[in-house]
């Protein structure tokens, strides 16, 4: 993503993040709701840093430490503070008065709940501000407009945010909406907050009367438009699917605008952290969990899923395999159906084709792990390594007890037990002799 | 689903399901073919048993013992006649005359390939006769009525219903048509139903003569509306698929208002019985069979299967997990990839997440299954039971020949094949030991 | 499909496929990118040999042997030839001069990169032709017209082909455009061409230009038309992802039409060349690679991947099954869950169930495959057969050293490792001895 020119303002984000999210029906707090990978308040605080935002006070809930540590996570110079009473909109701002007293040049207000906004059009929000208006709102067409405030707009200027329930009829008819999403001169942000009253219906501090206070001190408030889709808010598991939708949509078109063929978009999930290279194909039904890269001329086939992995050109995984957090392939390796590999290293052209399960281990250049293939990593109590070097053969269905170190160019005989190392060059194997008994099978399986 | 409320009234269903579906080019009976793991005819017995049907007589075609057999396996209440002659849709009514005979307050008549309409609509339509209506007909807007019997109606008063072929240019124009199904008060519904003849150009007898009927009587006959998508009928495969998409964006949204996360919906395959708790989590690409029961708090992550499994909460299961009938995960288990279970009960924090095949088993809370693991439960001839205890290691890649009982606690070293039984505490190993012979693999793996 | 009658006449088919396609941002040629398992190329030289295209030569770019191959393999007869300078549509078309001077009664020039035009098009296309017409232009009424060519016309008759830089504001209004392609009488193509001059803007050679000059010479030139969706270019890998959703709906439609259940068609993903039997369910989820030919009565369960397979009537795939190319099923055959099968022969009823392997194999009817069952076929150097009886039981976990005989009715113990051929009727055994060591695992697992 190109970071937006920010004009070199400094700005101060503040991110509400207190709401309950009731219609969720969670326990969890509804803006740790995963889209793509991410939380919603992850995806707030990308698009304002992205934004250039120099400073970000997330304003959460009483008690949420949650919340706060998901903040920090992402976003480490992010800081938190808890909005103890739910007073409105204006009040839940007014909770980063310490931030706002330091100041900056630019403040704007987000919403933890309106993931969809992006780094762009934040920056296009607070351009107004540096051409000196007070106030820049973000509006929207609505479809249907009704229950939302109407923007009362002369020109190019912002009159007034009417509510639904105070609106006239002709006032009513109009489309642009309000979106919530905010931008004040720094220079003027705290005055306007605190002039915002109460003296309303609900007895709450409403946001949308900075516009108001501003032009009656003869500053100018504005307008920014942005889609309806990207103004939408997520209150419910049917909208948080929604934004899901859409920003899959931009995901995927990224991805293909790159030069990776996607088959059938829309059954292919990807992260918002997910890098896919040029020449990179992607069959139908892929799942991309979080922190993959993909490199150019990889092939994924179908039914893959791919957390934490690195893939380097030529590969090629699936279908059904599942790679898993440290899994590293090298050049031209091959993961094959029903193949797991998690914390492990493959050198190039490592092939691995059949259910097979390969952890915590290194594989050098060339090896070929046989179908059936398990490192039993886990003793009950601790894991432990399988180190195998290059061009080594394993036969299918061996059983690799780590810790276990297997030298270049060995053999594994198939259905080995493999306890102890081997050597480089040697033969191990470490299963039953066969023995025959004539004729006892007879009568014994089915006729048909 | 809150059942209607059917006014305290007695119901008979007459449900016609005799049609032979020759554009379904199919073998099966039209009335079988499923949606959301139910049949069609499943999905309307119902629900006019929702709507408060006291009996239902399914209207079969001749020696059709596998729809009559479908009807009692869902509704062992409700019984079948034989349509031998195909003389329209009043002659095949009246094939249930005996149950009209007996009578009821109110008579519905559905059909067996009209599988959307819920039973909030059979409510709906029975409504007006307890306000003293003689016929209610569904009906609906249709974008394209050409085709459709039109409704005539005069305010409320349906008139009558003009075939397409009768219609003047003005009653062309009507978009309100007819869906077919129809309550008839019971008090009525044989006299009128006797009252309809055939001299028609097919010479058949029409169900929607009724309205004409108990018009020219001076009863009074009303219209129900409904969505054209929820009364529409399914003549092949094509429509199958439509319904089929219809009845699953009604299962998702219902997951997703009781506080389930769907990802990406459209990729989850529920069945109409499936139940899911709150702060769910389904992953893309998940497929649910019949019987499905998903307590609070679970998450089934992509490219999971699900049939006849009961998972309890706290479990994960998948990616690539099959749960198959008689699956019992207790709390906090963890069914991973490419691991089957079936028939089988895992106590609580089960692990089994590798490569495993469990079936016909129990076992008990903290055990923990190794990679490969697979139970051995056919010989061929019967199948026979694994009784594996609490917090046993069941290493990689063994072998659990059944019958067989594996004590708390006990250790299965990894590649074992086990046939004995295994105190508790013990360490069992079945395994070849380890032999090497050095040098012997020199030159007979692959050169790079 | 049926193949549309040509009226007997000869046709020569040009088709253009040198465009370099730098939006695809690709190294592979533009016209090799797949749709539905077939290149954009081998679309085109399908369609015009469906609509009786004789002779077909492709205009290839220069040194693109990797194209030329493409055509010889999907179409034999097919002749390339070089375009070397990029002078415009019309000299791209003169680079098989050689065939225009051996004439055809009909010419029809198709584009590699539309991929979607069906043969039926192309017949009606021709159609005019023999109807006495110059020249037939494949037009379409464009939802949004600007930028394309308008096409021009009094009556049935197509007067011009105007660019959008020369057209007037009331040529502009005009939404019937230029698809591109074009079908031109045999006995004028080769006057028509060189009469194309190139003083133009660019210095290019435009085939449109035919259209003038042919209704100069008194000739007639006609419009046929085809929707818009089925004549787009694809240009980048987002059309081509829209191209692919196209053909898939297509093919999933010609599919049920033919009898098949496809729960959720969306999620079902086609090759050009699936054939599908009647009464087949087909599972959501279920990839269909090139060469796969499923039986009547076939049921391919969710998540299914089949490439180069063989299914007979009344086999149970799935689900998680991966039948790779050379799997042949017998009737009544059951592949699993996590099995895969790679070149090998089932006889009828065979049952394997669960993660298994088995490739480079014959199974005999009736035989039993035990679940983690792997054909060791691969010794590092070359592959193996394994020829398995009829009757035959796998014991679970087995692996069998290919090359390898199991006769009629044998049985294989669970976990055997089988190196040794094993006579009919007889037990082979090849693992470790149980040993059980009493509390040895006292503390050795975690307690919870």
């Amino acid at each position: 993503m190109k970071k937006p020119a920010s004009g070199g303002r400094t700005c101060l984000a503040i991110i509400l993040a207190a709401g309950e999210g009731t219609r969720m029906r969670s326990a969890l707090p509804k803006v740790l709701h995963r889209i793509a990978g991410r939380s919603m308040l992850a995806h707030v605080l990308g698009a304002v840093e992205g934004a250039g935002a120099s400073r970000v006070e997330v304003v959460i809930g009483p008690g949420r430490t949650d919340v706060a540590k998901e903040a920090a996570t992402f976003s480490p110079s992010a800081t938190t503070v808890e909005q103890t009473e739910r007073l409105g909109t204006a009040h839940a701002v007014l909770q980063a008065r310490p931030a706002l007293e330091v100041g900056a040049e630019d403040v704007v207000v987000a919403y933890a709940d309106t993931p969809l906004v992006t780094a762009e059009t934040f920056a296009r929000l607070r351009a107004p501000l540096a051409a000196g208006a007070a106030v820049a709102v973000l509006g929207f067409e609505a479809a249907e407009p009704t229950g939302y405030g109407r923007l009362l707009v002369e020109g190019e200027r912002l009159l007034a945010i009417r509510e639904e329930r105070d609106a006239s009829e002709a006032e009513r008819a109009v489309r642009l909406c309000n979106a919530g999403l905010m931008a004040i001169r720094g220079d003027l942000a705290l005055a306007i907050l605190e002039a915002i009253g109460n003296a309303n219906a609900k007895g709450e501090y409403y946001l949308t009367d900075a516009v108001e206070i501003a032009v009656a001190r003869g500053e100018r408030a504005v307008v920014v438009t942005a889609p309806e889709d990207e103004v939408a808010g997520v209150n419910d598991r049917t909208q948080l699917a929604e934004a899901e939708r859409i920003i899959q949509t931009r995901l995927r078109a990224a991805a293909m605008a790159g030069g990776a063929t996607l088959v059938d978009p829309q059954s292919v999930h990807l992260c918002a952290d997910t890098r896919i290279g040029r020449d990179v194909v992607i069959e139908p039904h892929v799942v991309f969990g979080p922190q993959v890269e993909i490199a150019d001329g990889v092939t994924i086939r179908a039914f893959s899923h791919l957390e934490g992995a690195k893939v380097a050109s030529g590969s090629v995984v699936g279908p059904f395999a599942r790679l898993r957090p440290g899994a590293v392939l090298g050049e031209g390796a091959h993961v094959g159906n029903f193949v797991e590999v998690k914390n492990a290293t493959f050198g190039a052209g490592v092939k691995a084709n059949h259910l097979a399960y390969i952890g915590d281990a290194s594989v050098g250049a060339g090896t070929n792990i046989g179908a059936g293939t398990i490192t039993c990593n886990y003793d009950g109590v601790n894991k432990h390594r399988t180190v195998i070097g290059e061009d080594v053969f394993v036969g299918t269905n061996s059983s690799l007890v780590a810790p276990l170190t297997i030298g270049d160019r060995a053999y594994i005989g198939s259905g080995s037990v493999v306890t102890d190392d081997v050597p480089s060059e040697a033969l191990a194997l470490g299963r039953g002799r066969q023995v025959v008994k004539d004729g006892w099978a007879k009568g014994k399986t089915k006729s048909r």
